[in-house]
């Protein structure tokens, strides 16, 4: 059965020996908040509450799961109280501003801080994950006055919030939406729809929950530019914080789900409840996508917390497990057999997940430091540099969205496959994991999505390729500065090659599309996890110089062995799984015809 | 919600157009039996039963799972109507010998029965399919009498039979196997133990089970050479049929799975049950091993059979859901906007289901002809004409239930990823054929073993790559015939190179696991994804050259588009999976100690 342990030295490892944050925080308006002994404070406290007051509840809440009635939805057993205690901590202030109660520390730090919850238990994760979407939109988008009547509770984590979007005839095609908004006399607005897989859309875990909804006002034009965004709380919300009448936003039914069972997602029905415009009238499209890389960031955590929490369960099991004999001779002689750590493939399946789980974990974290100084520029009302940053962002974020669920999926069931036919088995926890991260590339825009996202609009259409010239160059830089570097030189090799291969694929594709503007789909997915095995790659090559720089200066002679296995999983990531890219790279190149000549009504003659 | 439909064009293509069954059961003793009548008459009374009698309760089967209570074991609404059903149509005979109440037909038709039946409800068809295990053991090990016991029962179905091997500490690794036979003066056994993992090894479809059990002598030598075979009914059986009292052997529990919810997976504890040994004493592993092939290929066919069933489900889906327009241009100008199989990326995902069942429903065909005449020399005691195709089978198995298995996973979350977030959800019956499909990587021997089978033994031990250069001479003499078609130019060559690349790798891993024997585990599941993929090619191209050889001669003129399809499918496997190869050839080739050097206890400093 996994438990969650925190990997603290492998989150010290990156934010102090590999990205420095402390020089990056001192680049932050905010920065001196975040003080080694606050940084250490939030650690160890988030540890403590991840092991200790979640992690027990992620295979009860998966076998309980969630309990619809009579519009109201129950929690499992223990949510409500380990949420008490969340809120008690002031964990959901933790990246906030001060005037609304909140500690006003760097994005980056609660970013960590809900990647330890993540893994410990994705579920209960989510319902504060949600109000941090809300949050978000009120502190951009809302008037003063809905700043001071939804803040406070919302950042105290009293209150939670949601984000309103897909229905059921669309879901990626927000164009599609049709919920309505009619204005009222008083300036308000009657909202009516309905609303699915609407996460944290109604729970007791909150005495409120605030709603941000995508609805149409009544001379909105057809499509994304006639969708404006509204604030629809469950319980109409007085200024000093009092909650009034009930508002008839109801919870028709919850879904029962393959996974991410102890998370409510609801369906809710608008019944002329009362709403109020936040933002500009038909802009909401835009005003949401604002948040759609840290909301996508955010999702893309999953990848690495599922990858490292299978890892966790599977390595004991792995160690204990006891079959046949390592074909390089007995390893655990006076046992009846080698435990299966022995063996080179289930060696492969651990090495997979442990490379996915730390490669991703730099990216994000890496990424987390963008989203601060984004945030950094927004808190100073500085646009052109909030702009920048956040273009910064969109190339990562379809790669780590998209890419690194599909890898934490994968490490995921490499978890089960250590376990053999016990895998597939409830108790041992381990399919759960799996059944949990596979939300993770369905949701928060499919991978296709992010990957039509990724080379769509991100390489070809706004920057005709220089996004990835300037990313390749900025790896190159890197291998400049390591070729001499013994222990560095395999990657240097590997790195300089795969930055040219990345450059010629996106400029062929870019010359083919032409012609051939299908194969800006056909070759997407192929593209994104090219460029996302590419970007871990670089991601690996720096841990591995930050070891070796250890090992050579004799600074981290009592965690010799602890460089030295970074260096050995980078080589294990460099040997084993940034060869994938090839396969992707052949298959992209291929013209879009052999992907879309077949007719819908030729794929199939039996039915 | 998926509903099955037997693709009965399709497996007719097979075996009437690309691998010939009529001659091929010319070839048999009992293929006379075979004729086309009755051939049709099979597949269409087989797909009417799985289309309407098991498909309907693939759902609910899985939404109530089995129910044990007091050593006993209810299965889902409906099971038992629907095997009363499948017994009284004589479905289980279909292959077995006339003597014991069979129609006595190839194994071939067979396993293209069970074919259709596990894509229709796989958790069903797990408790007939476990009776084969059993009456092929009892037909080639059992005495006379034991025949004659159990045979007609097990023929008719109104029997069922188990194998029981594994135990809670070994699987894999039989011969730590603990179950105790003591002999009795009567010349039976007291069996004693605990199995676990027994598919259907209790459950109330019919009126006894007859286990097949692997225990030890008192005086058997330890490991592998101390396990014997014995037959423990649940209900002693009498040579007339009749059943006499309950023999000691219960199911203390069954497990709750991640998905095959509806098959009852049984801990069955043997309390000196009564037991007969079959075949000699301490050679039941040898035993064992003999069905092993036609065992782990029906393991295999769950991988085509839910590709098969998640494309029917998702094709349907893609051709009614609008999201977006096609990057080329409106295809469903009328509509608000196109279907998602517009979208170059969802048919990827659709091909890529398609190619997978097809593809490998090619492999598993070709391969039922080899335990056709496998069975064939059997039934006439030609033991040298069974041991080689034996040995042929012997190098499809692995790749097929390796290969395929992995396949039909990625295919089945394929029709997951088509739904968007709707495959998520229980009710569109997506999720549950990635929770079924997930199983078959790990039983019958996970992929890692599967991996290791065939390079370690059937590969390197057994042949030095013999059976490499053997296979890729037939691949290369149909390149030579196909030369000149101008269709089949792309899969000649790349056939060609595929071929040199196989037996290239072969040798290099061969030289190299000289001084570094882990290489044979560490390159093991990379080659053996490459042979996989390899092997697909071939019938691919196979199935492209019948199908080009139709189009030019005029024969299918009513079907011109069907033959189209096939050679397009071809194309995009060509194009979009063999380049995967590329991926794993280079992946392979690394020296082990990328893998094996990190100590076991350098995994983690954290936990």
């Amino acid at each position: 059965m996994p438990t969650y342990k925190a990997p603290l030295r492998d989150i010290r490892f990156l934010m102090n020996e590999v990205l420095d944050y402390t020089t990056h925080y001192q680049t932050l308006s905010n920065g001196d908040l975040a003080d080694a002994d606050t940084i250490d404070m939030i650690l160890e406290g988030a540890a403590d509450f991840c092991e200790n007051v979640i992690a027990p509840l992620n295979q009860s809440g998966d076998a309980e799961g969630c309990h619809w009635q009579d519009n109201n939805v129950t929690t499992p057993k223990g949510f409500k109280e380990a949420y008490d205690i969340f809120v008690q901590s002031g964990w959901q202030g933790l990246s906030y501003p001060v005037e609304f109660g909140g500690q006003g520390l760097p994005m980056s730090l609660n970013l960590i801080k809900s990647e330890m919850m993540g893994t410990a238990n994705w579920s209960f994760t989510m319902y504060p994950g949600l109000s941090m979407g809300c949050m978000n939109t009120i502190l951009q988008f809302g008037t003063d006055e809905q700043k001071q009547t939804y803040m406070p509770k919302l950042v105290e984590g009293s209150w939670s919030g949601t984000m309103c979007l897909t229905e059921p005839q669309c879901g990626t095609d927000l164009g599609q939406v049709k919920s309505k908004a009619e204005p009222q006399a008083d300036g308000t607005y009657k909202i009516s729809g309905t609303k699915i897989f609407i996460s944290a859309g109604e729970h007791d875990l909150t005495e409120n929950i605030i709603h941000i909804v995508l609805a149409r006002l009544p001379d909105a034009p057809a499509g994304t530019r006639g969708i404006s965004l509204f604030i629809v709380p469950k319980f109409i919300a007085h200024e000093d914080g009092t909650i009034g009448d009930r508002n008839p936003v109801f919870c028709g039914s919850i879904e029962h789900k393959m996974g991410i069972r102890a998370s409510a997602t609801a369906v809710l029905n608008f019944e002329e409840a009362t709403g109020y415009l936040i933002g500009e009238p038909n802009k909401g499209l835009h005003a949401m996508f604002t948040f759609m890389n840290t909301a996508r960031i955010g999702t893309a955590v999953q990848g690495i917390a599922h990858a490292e929490l299978s890892f966790q369960g599977a390595l004991p099991y792995a160690k204990e497990r006891m079959s046949m004999r390592a074909l390089s001779g007995k390893k655990d002689p006076d046992k009846v057999a080698d435990a299966i750590i022995h063996h080179a493939d289930v060696r492969r399946l651990l090495l997979t997940q442990k490379a996915v789980a730390e490669g991703g974990r730099a990216m994000i974290y890496h990424a987390a430091q963008l989203a601060d100084k984004m945030t950094d520029a927004l808190l100073n009302g500085d646009n052109a540099a909030f702009e920048a940053y956040d273009d910064k962002l969109g190339f990562y974020t379809p790669i780590l969205k998209g890419f690194l669920t599909e890898l934490g999926l994968e490490s995921a069931n490499n978890g089960m496959q250590v376990f053999g036919g016990h895998g597939y088995i409830k108790e041992w926890g381990m399919e759960q994991i799996a059944r949990d991260a596979r939300i993770a590339t369905l949701y928060e825009g499919t991978t296709g999505v992010q990957a039509l996202d990724l080379l769509g609009r991100k390489v070809l259409l706004s920057s005709k390729g220089k996004v990835v010239r300037e990313y390749t160059a900025e790896i190159l830089k890197f291998c400049g500065r390591h070729a001499r570097n013994k222990y560095m030189r395999r990657f240097v090799w590997d790195l300089t090659k795969i930055c040219a291969q990345w450059n010629t694929l996106t400029l062929r594709i870019m010359l083919t599309a032409r012609k051939d503007r299908d194969i800006v789909s056909s070759a997407s997915v192929d593209y994104l996890m090219f460029s996302g095995y590419a970007m871990m790659a670089y991601f690996w090559a720096q841990q591995a110089a930050v070891a070796s720089e250890k090992l050579e200066k004799g600074d981290g002679k009592e965690e010799v062995d602890f460089y030295k296995a970074k260096i050995k999983v980078a080589d294990f990531y460099f040997e084993r799984l940034l060869p994938r890219t090839q396969g992707h790279a052949e298959a992209m190149v291929n013209p879009s015809r052999g992907i879309t000549s077949l007719k819908a009504e030729h794929f199939s003659f039996d039915y």
